[in-house]
């Protein structure tokens, strides 16, 4: 008999002490049945990663990758094993593995491997055993079995990837909210949990602020077609699916508003309008390690333009010493920056084939006397950049606007 | 040119903190020269071991043994790289490895398994790449890739299991004494480092209650001739090298005093006398998971005879009650039992050529008032079982009256 396979994640939190532990080994056999096998993925205890942190800091100024993910991997090995106990205790099979252990090779990117491939033989082994799989998140070992880990949200991925290795019916991320809202309910009262979202309104929701999942484990589902259900390990109630496009979908314009406070802008006045410019900034940016979000350049009606960029305040001193080094260069004006700005985005599939969406975001905005500072637009996203002072009310009034508040 | 490798190995108070990790590493670098390679392993970070046993009892009251292994074997990773960290901070190049990455194949006990192979190569591919290998104490790998620890005294073995596959040149034993002393030297201030001991000499002394390094590990390296250099990871004082015969160690009769104060004496009188009860006896408290010591019966006169035993005060309850269960079943009389005794004993390889040393013994405990309740003895020591209280003077009586306290 082929038995339906469930692949759950839970991250740190879920886990985060002894009776936490308890209570998802609880969660876990009540998922297991002779019907289904279930596998788990666990992230390190809450804290954890943070000890390690601090002590690898204490002994190197700047230590090793390798031994890095030699060591932080060991979070993860901690939380697995004490979750398969905890298992074990309540009278059930279990068997904890390291990434290594269940054959999941990466490449040699330590503190941010890829995974290349995942040889699923020991686990379907246990599986045919009848024994509920515990596996390590966030790690992989490269071809000379040395420990790598996945980078940020790097146990969701392992998730994703092993639900697609094992053809599981669906993997599920328990997290310590009950789903996706159509905007952060600290922001807004009125948010409202999505049943129901795409991939691609999830990628667009994940990188413009909403912090459940990383937008990296969100590509390899949809890549793969892995049906994701994101929901609360303190509750039994159904979250919020992330799926392909669904019929069910249709008629929803908007799916939800997504805010990004962590953002500052460099302007770069007075650029020279010709070719090769743009690229030399952004090439010297990335040399230092900045990663840019969004960029806006207009049309110049002169021989000059302005370029505007966002990158995270934690690094605008070191992007605008370096912008600023690269517009003398370049033969540029004034560079100008703003730390007090806020990116706020209507999200949904659906904005495609309605028009007037645009316009009605930019008309409730001005109604409220917000300046837009950038526009920036995708196939299922409009994005403003803002005053952040006024982002929260940005959102608010948006959400109310696109009917966001009603089932 | 073939190097000279040096094998270290380095306990869990040496490691105990950030600032020690860092004097650890410093003392790693002065000992790796264009002519010497080294190869260091590490034990847990004093502490580690016990919270993750904490967390192991929190979610679980009797812990499954593979995971534990799996829990366990995280305190040595994480010292292992943070030392690596440490070291490569230093501008030396270094590389940290689990036991499974280095090939410690060992059998499937878990929590006390036994190695039964290295496959040294990546530790030597390394080595020839000019590193300072970092090798994770304690632990190993099963055939099937499950992790498994080697029990007490774990990272010594791995440690002595290593310099035999690397043919290193000596295996330094580093720990917070300054090495191997005539007799603990908090019972007797006289106490004196010994500078030379033989392999069975250190057996009868760690079996005997001496605490800086574990029977097993001694045993392996008496099995493959490794010579041990026990010494203090504060200073760079010699410390006691353990070696084979030597001629240099002719004419020492006493080598040092040992003395256990952890054990409780059992007797069983009127024990029939007649073939298979002792069998009996010992079965059945081996059957408990009671190690037993020494264990005295005389010769009997009558058809009856009395059987003594030590166990660990630990487990004098357990035995107790198999004790006294077997003396009901096989007609013996009452069962005894002492918690407050010790074992004072000398040991010397020389003894077994020189007449007189067990009466100069007796006589000395006798001058000093001090009772035997049991005498045992093997080719290289001679042991008294007396009331705890005395132990300490017998300690310092014996002691001067072998002349230790001279070099």
């Amino acid at each position: 008999m082929n038995k339906d396979i469930v692949v759950q994640k839970y991250g740190g939190s879920s886990v985060a002490n002894i009776e936490r532990i308890k209570a998802v080994a609880q969660r876990i056999v009540s998922y297991k049945t002779n019907r289904q096998d279930v596998v788990v993925v666990v992230s390190a205890m809450a804290d954890t990663t943070d000890e390690l942190e601090q002590l690898a800091f204490g002994v190197a100024q700047n230590p090793s990758e390798r031994e890095m993910d030699m060591l932080m991997s060991t979070g993860e090995q901690i939380s697995c094993a004490l979750l398969a106990m905890a298992v074990k205790e309540l009278g059930f099979d279990a068997i904890s593995f390291t990434g290594a252990q269940v054959g999941i090779k990466t490449d040699k990117s330590y503190t941010k491997a890829k995974i290349v491939k995942i040889d699923a033989r020991r686990i379907r082994k246990a599986l045919s055993a009848n024994q509920i799989v515990i596996v390590a998140g966030f790690q992989g070992v490269t071809h000379d079995d040395d420990i790598t880990t996945l980078g940020r949200g790097g146990s969701d991925l392992t998730a994703v990837a092993l639900a697609k290795a094992l053809t599981a019916k669906v993997c599920e991320i328990y997290t310590d909210v009950e789903g996706i809202y159509t905007t952060d309910p600290r922001i807004d009262k009125n948010a409202r949990k999505i049943p129901l979202i795409m991939f691609d309104e999830m990628l667009e929701m994940a990188s413009l602020g909403a912090q459940v999942m990383q937008p990296r484990s969100i590509e390899v589902a949809k890549k793969f077609n892995i049906t994701l259900h994101v929901r609360s390990s303190y509750s039994k109630e159904e979250g919020t699916m992330i799926v392909k496009e669904n019929e069910k979908m249709e008629g929803v314009v908007v799916r939800g508003i997504a805010c990004n406070k962590s953002e500052a802008k460099i302007t770069i006045c007075g650029v020279p309008d010709k070719p090769g410019v743009a690229a030399k900034i952004f090439t010297e940016i990335s040399k230092v390690g900045v990663s840019v979000d969004t960029i806006v350049q207009n049309v110049s009606h002169t021989r000059q333009t302005d370029i505007s960029f966002t990158v995270p305040k934690a690094s605008l001193n070191k992007a605008l010493q370096t912008t600023q080094a690269v517009a003398k260069k370049i033969g540029a004006g004034e560079v100008m920056y703003d730390k007090n700005i806020a990116r706020v985005s209507i999200v949904g599939s659906g904005m495609r084939s309605y028009p007037g969406v645009a316009a009605k975001m930019f008309q409730t905005l001005a109604e409220n006397k917000i300046n837009i500072e950038m526009i920036t637009t995708s196939e299922i996203s409009i994005s403003c950049v803002i005053n952040q002072s006024l982002s929260d009310k940005a959102v608010q009034t948006l959400h109310k606007k696109f009917n966001l508040q009603k089932v």
